[in-house]
């Protein structure tokens, strides 16, 4: 049915030298996923390991709970963390559950491939938070709205279809970086997709629920707001008419009969012509604990996005500011809403830009639950044909400082459940696989898959770590200066794509509809309220209190520090700020000229890093070498597009050349 | 199958009050089309009518050849050419050909709805060309590329799918303004269309021929150039490869197997990625001779579109000039084409633009048979939403004198071919007819294509007199001041549009795709060909011999007359020169006043229009009143959109504000 011949992913295949000497594990847990996993990859580490279900003298491993392992838990250790304890010349993987042992095996195996020696590990790891999860925007014609690695893996001719086979290995690589939970189909919920929640689809969706409940992923379905109306046959979606009410109510029992521990409802309401609670005068919280009270019975959760904002502005009135949308929205509505509804935030004000601040109202729910939403998937970020490794920019963000109660109080503190501790907190993100060979199209990009679970797990962890790990993981076979190289470039790779496309946070100067290339005006007099402002004096978004004062959103600090020019970080200038071109920057040049630098600069980096990989050629395997390098060539066609089109643009407008004679079109 | 409820077309119907007195007709042609016709439409203008087949004493009118009705021809009539005699208290509808009576026949119908008394008829009319042709740009599976009026009245789902007696009445409504021609599919020939010219497609297509034959129009198909691979199974469509000589050979003998009078191929080929003979290293002359050949012994004929281009031509080479592109390809190969070949010329050197030149084109093969293409559906024009009566634009085109041989050579002294006397030309267009009730979508659109049949009939036919005629014959029931008001907003209806999308004839700042409502640098940086090359200083674009020298195409007197500021019409000034903001335009005003004022005019005048509409209420059918009136919003609203977009964004450009200080967005 599905292609099964996956390539490079970070769990351990063939492709490594094994260790010489056995491995003996002896499970101490009736979870048959701990014995799969041991089973599937263990082997390709070690010339022979050996399972047993009895401790004997033999063992070096040994992974049980605590309870079945009769070891003491000496710690604060969560229900899904995990321990690896070295006690009588024995390796101990600990937990409180056979989920917390899955990671803790997961972890191991990882500990493995990065070479470590089995007696010297020695750790106890809790999740940051209980939320670690990933949405796909997949559609039941088996196309991925944003996608950009193949089809969907679920999906095809409005039919669930899927190669079991690829699903568990996919289950295997979430839980290897910790994700729990899951929604297979796009937030977008078109009209079959809608019939997912009606018995006979419910029938099939069981069996894949069943795969990733064996890796201890809960499995959740987006919804239509309106399917009381569109397959319910009623004439109405009001959540507050009894019969909508009863309507969600039964299918929603419908769907637990079949999938026992289904995780919920992602909600994307009166959003982007998507039907919500608006229509009928309702509030979001209306709507979402009406839901909310349907899956409560049944420990259901409603993920309830906040993207919610005027795209039908009209682009002459000035006085509305798209940024302020999720926080004008959802702040006034705190504590309205039940227990079991989460709110679901985008990084960001706008739309997972290339550089945006950070949302205001991350922090500002104090009585809400809410997580964060990132996206994996390249949209505005190279579409998996550029290179965007984009874990720096969600570290930028989770290590954010928002203020909010005092100097410290950074978004991964937030997240973590630190401010507000009776909240539920969390990550979700928009995912970047697909039917691909390489899952991600972009065989690079499978890190921003592995650096996005693991930063669920730990928000703190560094990002040059993350990146040495997945490249160490998934590359055993390459030497070590391609293995620099690759790392290296990674690492450069989202500032360099920010400088040919995003100059000093203006963003969306992008093609519409696919966003991939640059089209300067795209989005300038549109009603998605997307603007830059350019005239023959300057550009940039007034966002202060001469202009939408959107930073009021913000604690004092941050928006003291946002508002001044004077401390406002060039990278976010023209997101703030409204300047002429020659407005002076922090760096000295103004901004005409920082235009043009960082767009030839871009695609000097781009030629730079197709050089470096050119020279690296005979240490790459060739298949993967061919497959960079077609992508980098790409890029630079996609850079020199960008670099052309912005300078010609800002030249035209501005009349003023650039300090170093370089060539820009008339 | 199809909705059969047409309304509103210019043919007689049961909405007008009948003469009182009865008409006897003697038919002396075994043509069954003249029987029916008379039938069906004599019917509706008498209170009772009589057909007969034997002269006698009570005979008004007599329909019949020369020969049959023992008449003299002392006129040198064309074969399709009629006269209306009176002779002897009788009217005769003469001719040398069925055909010839049939135009009569029509001919004599229309004047009646004029007013006419039958005892003033008398004419002598001759055809200006031999060609009068459309094109349908339907596709199998319903659609039609920029169609504006619903789904294609000949396919569906992939499948012929038509209405009998619908195609017969648009036999009729082409027959009675003189179109001898139909091409029936898209010249863009997709895979399924490739599949028309096969047998099984053929036994289909000769019963939607066959209506056409009874009629005279001859019924051609859309090629692909690359068949021969594509549905023949060879390797190659190499036009000098003799399997694919033989291919096309086998498959033409196939066609006309099926319909005898087939007309032949319609080819875009080399255009916008259609495949053509330049795969092959071949010339455009190599490819249509190939097919030529193959149509000769059946009398077929090849027509050849000369709109091809670089549709991937890079925004920053200054040096191409797509404007340049039809004359540069083909008047190099004039005299290398087969008698039986046609080259198909848009009017202008563009694309079907609001306003453009003539196409030097025209007038410069001397040993090549053409037709000049015109655009009846309005993809540029308004797309049957904002009104935009096309036979003024035609008009102006015809009238145009290319000072070929001298002072007079107008265009249509060129199409009706007393310029190379050896020649065959004439004149097509795309086509605007759809589904819809009322065939055009918008009602008055109908006019257009009265108006085009009429012009390819009479090239000299006078806007005023064709417009007064429609409106006369298509509304009968409607009191005066409103049928002279349809007249004068239908009369002002281009100028009006032009006003607020196209100022000075600069062009292409339209949404990329579908080509409606404004998007000023929509084709700025797109590899289309299509720029105005707007900056802070100035705009348009330079095709005098400081730039593309695309003058040079012209006579030397017209090349003149636009190289030169104080001759080159303000409506054309931004197609040939580069100007800055300032430059002042022959009315005194400045480029940029002229571009503010004849925004706020053009929305102006369609809100007048609707105040004008509305005043007229009471003497229009609720119907007619409520359809236009709802068109004339929707222009409106693009206008007003057209309007804020194109100031604010030369504002912006330009920062010099408006003379009379109204509102323009900054």
């Amino acid at each position: 049915m599905q292609n099964q011949n996956f390539t490079s992913c970070w769990l351990p295949d063939g492709r490594r030298e094994k260790r010489s000497n056995k491995l003996i594990v002896t499970i101490l847990s009736k979870a048959e996923v701990i014995r799969r996993v041991c089973h599937t990859y263990l082997s390709h580490l070690f010339e022979g390991f050996h399972i047993g279900t009895e401790l004997n003298s033999q063992d070096e491993i040994v992974i049980g709970t605590y309870e079945a392992t009769a070891q003491a838990c000496t710690n604060d250790m969560q229900v899904d963390g995990f321990e690896l304890r070295q006690e009588q010349g024995k390796t101990y993987i600990l937990s409180h559950s056979d989920q917390g042992l899955l990671y803790g095996t997961f972890y191991f195996i990882e500990q493995l491939q990065l070479g470590m020696k089995i007696e010297d590990m020695s750790v106890i790891q809790n999740p940051a938070t209980t939320i670690r999860m990933l949405n796909h925007w997949d559609n039941m014609d088996g196309s991925i709205e944003r996608g950009y690695a193949g089809r969907s893996i679920f999906f095809e001719d409005n039919k669930l279809s899927y190669d079991k086979d690829r699903i568990q290995q996919y289950a295997d690589l979430l839980s290897s970086v910790g994700i729990n939970k899951i929604c297979i189909n796009n937030v977008n919920v078109h009209q079959v997709e809608s019939r997912l929640i009606e018995a006979d689809m419910l029938i099939e969706l069981q069996h894949l629920a069943d795969i990733f409940r064996g890796n201890y992923i809960t499995m959740f379905l987006s919804i239509n707001f309106a399917s009381p109306i569109e397959i319910g046959g009623l004439k109405t979606a009001d959540p507050l008419d009894s019969t909508v009410e009863e309507w969600w109510r039964r299918q929603t029992k419908l769907i637990y009969q079949k999938i026992p521990d289904f995780g919920g409802f992602i909600v994307k309401a009166d959003s982007e012509h998507r039907p919500g609670p608006f229509t009928y005068g309702r509030t979001h919280a209306d709507g979402a604990n009406m839901l909310a009270k349907a899956l409560a019975p049944f420990n259901g959760t409603v993920f309830w996005r906040c993207f919610v904002y005027d795209c039908l502005q009209d682009w002459r009135d000035r006085s509305t500011d798209r940024a302020r949308a999720a926080y004008d929205h959802f702040k006034k509505l705190d504590g309205l809403f039940d227990e079991n509804v989460i709110l679901q935030i985008k990084n960001g004000p706008m739309d997972f830009q290339v550089r945006e601040p950070v949302s205001p109202l991350i922090g500002a729910l104090e009585k809400t639950n809410y997580v964060m939403e990132f996206q994996v998937t390249q949209e505005y970020t190279g579409q998996q044909i550029d290179l965007c490794y984009l874990v720096p920019q969600w570290k930028e963000i989770l290590d954010f400082d928002t203020h909010l109660k005092g100097k410290g109080t950074t978004v991964s503190e937030i997240l973590s459940g630190n401010l507000h501790k009776s909240l539920q907190t969390g990550i979700t993100a928009v995912v970047n696989v697909g039917r691909d060979d390489n899952w991600t199209g972009h065989e690079f990009a499978q890190a921003n898959l592995y650096g996005y679970g693991k930063l669920t797990w730990d928000p703190t962890f560094k990002t040059e770590k993350l990146l040495k790990d997945w490249v160490q993981i998934t590359y055993p076979f390459v030497k070590d200066s391609a293995t620099r190289l690759i790392e290296e470039i990674l690492n450069r790779s989202w500032m360099i794509y920010e400088k040919y496309t995003c100059p000093l946070g203006v963003g969306w100067m992008v093609k519409t509809g696919h966003h991939y290339g640059p089209d300067v005006n795209g989005y300038e007099y549109s009603p998605w309220g997307t603007y830059h402002f350019s005239d023959r004096n300057g550009l940039g978004v007034d966002r202060t209190k001469s202009g939408s004062n959107y930073i009021e959103q913000y604690s004092a600090n941050v928006s003291e520090l946002y508002a001044n020019l004077n401390s406002c970080p060039d990278n976010l200038l023209l997101f703030f700020h409204h300047v002429p071109y020659t407005h002076p920057l922090h760096s000295g040049k103004t901004v005409i000229q920082h235009i043009y630098d960082s767009h030839f600069e871009g695609v000097e980096d781009v030629e730079h890093i197709i050089y470096e990989w050119t020279r690296e050629k005979a240490n790459l395997p060739d298949d993967l070498y061919s497959h960079i390098n077609q992508k980098l060539n790409s890029q630079l066609t996609n850079a020199t597009e960008w670099r052309d089109k912005i300078n010609t643009y800002f030249y035209r407008m501005s009349g003023i050349p650039d300090e170093h004679q370089r060539l820009i079109y008339g």
